[in-house]
C-alpha cells in the first residue's frame, strides 16, 4: 500500500513526539523509521526488562510495538491532531530472545477517524536470521486539536 | 466464579515467578493479591513510565495487565508447569492518568492447555472514585515440565 | 453500571434496526432484551448453522454476539444516528453444544464516538445449567447522521 | 513464507471437513483454494446475509473468515487430529458491499498445538479492483485423536 500524508512535516512531529515519551526513554527504545504509514522502533534487550524465564516481558514486546502503530497511523493524520491508542490484540509467537528488537507497523486502512494499523516485531541476533516473535492487529483514532 | 487450585503451593510460586520477573521490579509494580484464580498488581504513577502527554505509557498499562493475567491463571495450574501468554486484547477506556494504577486479572475458563483471564486496570487518585481505564481478555498456556 | 440513554426512543430504533437484519432472520435469532446499555439476543440450535462436528458454528456464534453488542451501544446513541462494528476480539471456551443459545451484551464504556462493549454467550439445554461457551470484546461507532 | 504439510492428504481431509459444515451451506459459501498453510472462501451477496443497511452482515463476514483460518491450519496439522478455534479478532474496514467476497487466510505461525493465522476478506464487484473490507488475526489449537 502507498499512503499520502497531508501533513508535510509529519516526521518532525512523530519525532517530537516521541521524543516526550518518557517510557521509551527508559527502556532504551529508539525510533528508527519514520515513513508515511510506517513507523519502526528498535530496542536492544537489557536484563531488566525480562519476565520471568529470562526474556523479553510482553508488555515491553506489546510497549514498542504500540507505540510502532502509533506512530505509524499519526504519519498519516493531519497536522495539530494527537493520536491515541483505542485497542490492540497481540500475538505472541516466539520467545522473546535474543540481542534486539524490532517493531514495524504498517497502515492497513487510514480513516478519518480511526486507522487500523499491523505491527510485527522481530527479534535478531548477531548470525542469526531475525525471527517474528509477536503480531499486534491495532486501532488508532485521531483527535483533532 | 470459584476455583480449586490444584497446586496447594499455587501461592508461593506465583509470588517467587514474580519476584523473578525484573520488568515489575523496573517500573516498581507490586504483586498484591494472589488467590485461586485471581491475581492483583499495583503500580504507582512514575513520570518515566508516560506517554507524549504525560499519561501512563499504554504499554505499560498492558504490561501490569498481562502480568496479572498470566498469574491468575498459574494459580491454577498444576505444580512444576509453567505459563506464557498466547495473546491478549486489549481496550483502552480512558488516559491512564492517578495516583496509582490496579490490574485485577480473573480466570474466565480455566483448561487443562488454555486458560481465557479477564483483566480490568483501575486509575486510583487521592479523595477520587476509581475509574475503569482498560480491560484485557487474555489467552494463557500452560507448557508442562 | 447504570447508563442513561439520551434517546428517549432507543428501543423503538433498536428493534426497528434489528427488524431490518436479514441475516438474523435467516439463522432464526430473537431479539429478546433491549435496556439501557444492554441488548440480548437467542438463538435455537439448528442443524444448519453447525461446523464441521455438529455444533453451532463460531462465526454463527460470533453473529450474535457482535448483534447484541451493536445494539447494547446503539441504545446510548442519540437520535437519528447509526451504529457499525469497528473490531471485535472473540474467545471460545467451550463447545457451542446446547439446544438454545443467548448473547448478552453489556457497555462498559460509552463515549461520543465509541462504544465498547463486552458480550457473554451461553449455551441453555433442558435440566442444565446454562454453561458460558463464549466471551466477545468490542468496539463500537455513532455515525451522525 | 513457506509451509511443509506433515499430512499428505491435507487437502482432502480440508475438503471433507468443509463439506460437513452445514453453516457454508446455508449461507452459499465455498472452499475454492486449499494449499499448504492456506485456504480460500468465497462468497456471493446474498440479500438474506445483510444487516441493517443492506450489506453483508459482520458476523457472516466473520464467518467466512474463521472458516478459511481454521482450514489454513488444518492444512499443516498431523492426519487424524481436529482443528478448532481458540479466539479470533476482527477489524471491519469498509462496508461490506459488493456481488462477492473472497475470505484468504495464511499461517503465521504454525505450532504443534497452536497456529496463529492472518486472514483477509476482500470485496470483489464487476469492473472494480477488489477492496480490502476487513482483516482477522486468530489462534486455532489443534485436538489430537
Amino acid at each position: 500500500m502507498s499512503h499520502r500524508p497531508s501533513n508535510p512535516s509529519f516526521e518532525q512531529e512523530v519525532r517530537a513526539s516521541f521524543s516526550r515519551q518518557e517510557a521509551m526513554r527508559l527502556i532504551g527504545a529508539e525510533l528508527t523509521v519514520v515513513e508515511p504509514g510506517v513507523a519502526e522502533i528498535t530496542l536492544p534487550y537489557r536484563g531488566d526488562l525480562t519476565q520471568q524465564h529470562g526474556y523479553m516481558h510482553a508488555g515491553i514486546v506489546t510497549t514498542i510495538a504500540d507505540t510502532a502503530s502509533g506512530y505509524a497511523a499519526y504519519t498519516l493524520m493531519p497536522a495539530n491532531s494527537q493520536v491515541l491508542s483505542v485497542e490492540f490484540k497481540m500475538n505472541l509467537l516466539r520467545p522473546a530472545k535474543g540481542d534486539r528488537f524490532l517493531a514495524r507497523a504498517e497502515v492497513l486502512k487510514a480513516g478519518r477517524t480511526l486507522t487500523v494499523v499491523q505491527a510485527n516485531v522481530f527479534a535478531q541476533s548477531e548470525g542469526e536470521p531475525k525471527s517474528l516473535i509477536a503480531t499486534m492487529l491495532a486501532t488508532m483514532i485521531c483527535i483533532k486539536a
